[in-house]
């Protein structure tokens, strides 16, 4: 009989390590009426689709140092002072003021010295051609390898397409885009290397239309600036056809420029927790968006969730036991300045972030959350996390491994939980970093469902805590 | 040591009894694989966008009895004899032929004669005013019960208006339509029976715009037939606004009125099964739509989805073990005359449905499936189904309890699994039955999706089967 209870414990061991058991945890039925009181609350009373309408409509899209961004710090302040936050504060930082100018203009010169037109957009950070026309012949190629292959003697004095498509084929489009997007953000320095004079770099998108969607690259400071710009997979689509047959040349002329940094802020608001306001519990997004389009899914949708998370549980009569903060961050798409003040500022006053959760993945209908291997011993964030998952089954949400955000990024090094909002991502980059990511394209009620689904998780890990 | 061993074995009945068990079953890595390739298949190459882009684009809406509702079971079943299935039927049917008429007018009459119009449309199946303008006061209700206190004394030669609006708070869509659509169904009759001259309704939708949003009502045939209309939300939150303060007259006026039933088809086609013939697994969507829009979400998208299963497991070369079929069924709108014929044929043949699927919600992003009740013993279907869940958590899809879908409703007889495909219901209802529903609001990636999650399905039963 021995051995029968030790085949006993054995299985206990593998039920556990299986996390069989997790489902089974019976509802702990004051909880689970409470997140139903705050998703109750943020479809009939919630606040957040109004707030976005006057980020998008009112202020417009809000690129790093421009007076739109200055707008949306003062308004988004000014929402927090009204909901009476315990604290609320801007936070400053320096960031790039990048400035588009007025030309970009990519286009096929014909045989005849005839020029078609591409939809292109200077991408983000570039440099621009100093008022000249380049015009070369273009070079395809999909990825680095191939580039390095044809090496300075089929590269120098040209421009390069790099045309690697999404893989449609893929389920998570957020793993097509992370497929893809060197191109974008590396493409130019890449190219120039091997004396290419700019670059084409096919829309990071899904759809296959004619906008070109922006977003940064970052040069590399050892190799020399040349211009780099994002074509419509459209276009990107037409000059691989023409390649098949013939030689392409093409004209490009852009204007921007980066100016001196400028002062800017992240804006904080806080409501302070009564038992362990040491620990803290951040729920944020970034303020910043792309000159195009509205930053509506990007990362509009994210603040207004973030700063309603607060606003409900404060509506509500909730009194927090952790230190409950919202974080606008600024500069997330073209610098991550905001982020890594604010984790420096953290640092130096050595805090605690508990757990931070950011979204920044778009404003529709929530599938659940990710959650980030940062665990130093003991039960990893993921597995303490899933055991919050049983609450979630009537919102169809799961809990599981993945990535968190961009501005949250630099807080890792405190070692608390990371963790990613994780919206339907299938629409997304059909409108990321284009002009058509406007307060049209959100749907109210996925929208505040998002809020919903951030306001009980972070209420659950408030009232349960974590263990480091 | 006995005791131990009883409480082990107890333990181990506990863990069966609570489904513990059932998401640590291992993957079998065929099975694995080959939905993957079913995934991949589907968003690489599907071909359903494309057909519903006809559907919607080149046919139109397509009301039961009408030459666009027989355009397209011609196109329909042009696309099953061109991928080749083992069979292809038009199955007759007898349908309704409502004719929706000229004029469907709903105007205020203010004191000085003016008259404001709002936005209205029959009610599907109403019958029309006869050519005369109504004139009524309007009397607002917001359920059965209030009408019925309010009698013949206060209802008689009035218009009564049922303004319940869809409940906000709650998460499910199709619970917060439940709730409020028997106004549209019963409204006529209930107030027919206290001396109504006509209806108005609240459009059943989640948004608050200008749309009115139709479908169908049932006249209880001992009752005066009067005339029914669908108002805007938007206006019947006007109408509301000005009742608070004064008496409001109402003028109605339309046409509409139902022709003979005519004859039309269910399109069917079928993969033949090679060990189990006798055992049909149904996919299913209907056909005919409303006569606004272009039924694109409903349910164009259900068709086409159910039509590229069939396709998507022919293609991979996949020889199914029991008999795959795909129906497309006529007049669910306002009939469900092509599910009643079908159902009964298919008795008549003494045929069983081991599954049948429905998928009728839209093409919005895969959430999983619902299993209803449907048991006679053993192992419930939801149980049996609900062990295959673990095959989807790359695609976040859950399998849970719920309804299936109209059309299949009558084969519920045949005790097979009942199943409805349940994609996200958030936005559905902001355009359901509206000139809303065309194809610019179907996702290509979320439709495919949704035909990716019913191959993969239908191949999981095919291999494993169910028990009864």
């Amino acid at each position: 009989m021995r051995q029968k209870y030790q085949i006993f414990f054995i299985f206990v061991i593998f039920c556990f390590s299986q996390k069989i058991f997790v489902r089974a945890q019976p509802p702990a039925a004051v909880d689970s009426e409470r997140i139903s009181k705050i998703y109750q609350r943020c479809l009939a009373d919630g606040k957040g689709y109004d707030w976005l309408r006057v980020l998008c409509k009112e202020i417009g899209h809000r690129l790093s140092g421009t007076p739109e961004a200055q707008k949306a710090v003062v308004y988004t302040k000014s929402l927090m002072d009204s909901a009476g936050f315990d604290r609320v504060e801007l936070q400053p930082c320096m960031v790039p003021s990048w400035k588009r100018g007025m030309v970009q203009e990519v286009a096929i010169v014909t045989g005849s010295g005839k020029k078609i037109k591409l939809n292109a957009l200077s991408i983000g950070n570039s440099l621009g051609s100093d008022k000249k026309n380049i015009i070369g012949q273009v070079v395809e190629v999909n990825n680095f390898e191939e580039l390095e292959q044809k090496g300075e003697k089929e590269i120098m004095n040209k421009i390069v397409l790099f045309n690697r498509p999404f893989d449609d084929a893929l389920y998570n489009t957020f793993q097509a885009y992370s497929q893809a997007v060197n191109q974008r953000g590396n493409g130019a320095s890449k190219a120039a290397k091997y004396g290419a004079l700019a670059v084409l770099v096919r829309s990071m998108s899904t759809l296959h239309d004619q906008y070109p969607h922006t977003g940064a690259l970052h040069y590399d400071e050892a190799i020399k600036k040349i211009p780099a710009f994002s074509i419509s997979n459209r276009d990107a689509d037409l000059l691989h056809k023409l390649l098949t047959k013939e030689k392409v040349n093409v004209e490009v002329q852009n204007d921007c420029k980066m100016d001196k940094d400028v002062l800017s802020y992240n804006v904080i608001g806080e409501l302070r927790g009564t038992e362990h306001p040491e620990e803290i519990i951040l729920v944020g997004g970034h303020l910043d968006s792309w000159d195009v389009g509205e930053g509506a899914h990007d990362d509009g949708a994210g603040c207004v969730q973030s700063l309603e998370v607060l606003k409900i549980l404060k509506d509500i009569g909730y009194k927090p036991k952790r230190t409950i903060r919202c974080v606008m961050f600024m500069n997330e798409e073209n610098g991550l300045k905001g982020g890594q003040a604010y984790a420096d500022s953290s640092n130096a006053r050595k805090e605690f972030h508990l757990a931070s959760i950011e979204s920044d993945r778009g404003g529709y209908t929530p599938r659940g959350f990710s959650v980030e291997n940062n665990d130093t011993s003991g039960e990893s964030y993921l597995a303490q996390l899933k055991k919050f998952e049983y609450m979630f089954d009537a919102y169809d949400l799961v809990i599981k491994p993945g990535g968190s955000g961009a501005d949250i990024s630099p807080l890792k090094s405190q070692k608390g939980a990371m963790i990613g909002f994780l919206p339907d991502p299938q629409r997304y980059f059909d409108l990321h970093h284009s002009e058509k990511d406007v307060f049209e394209e959100v749907n109210k009620r996925e929208l505040l469902l998002g809020t919903a689904a951030m306001t009980a998780l972070v209420y659950l890990i408030d009232q349960y805590g974590l263990k480091k």
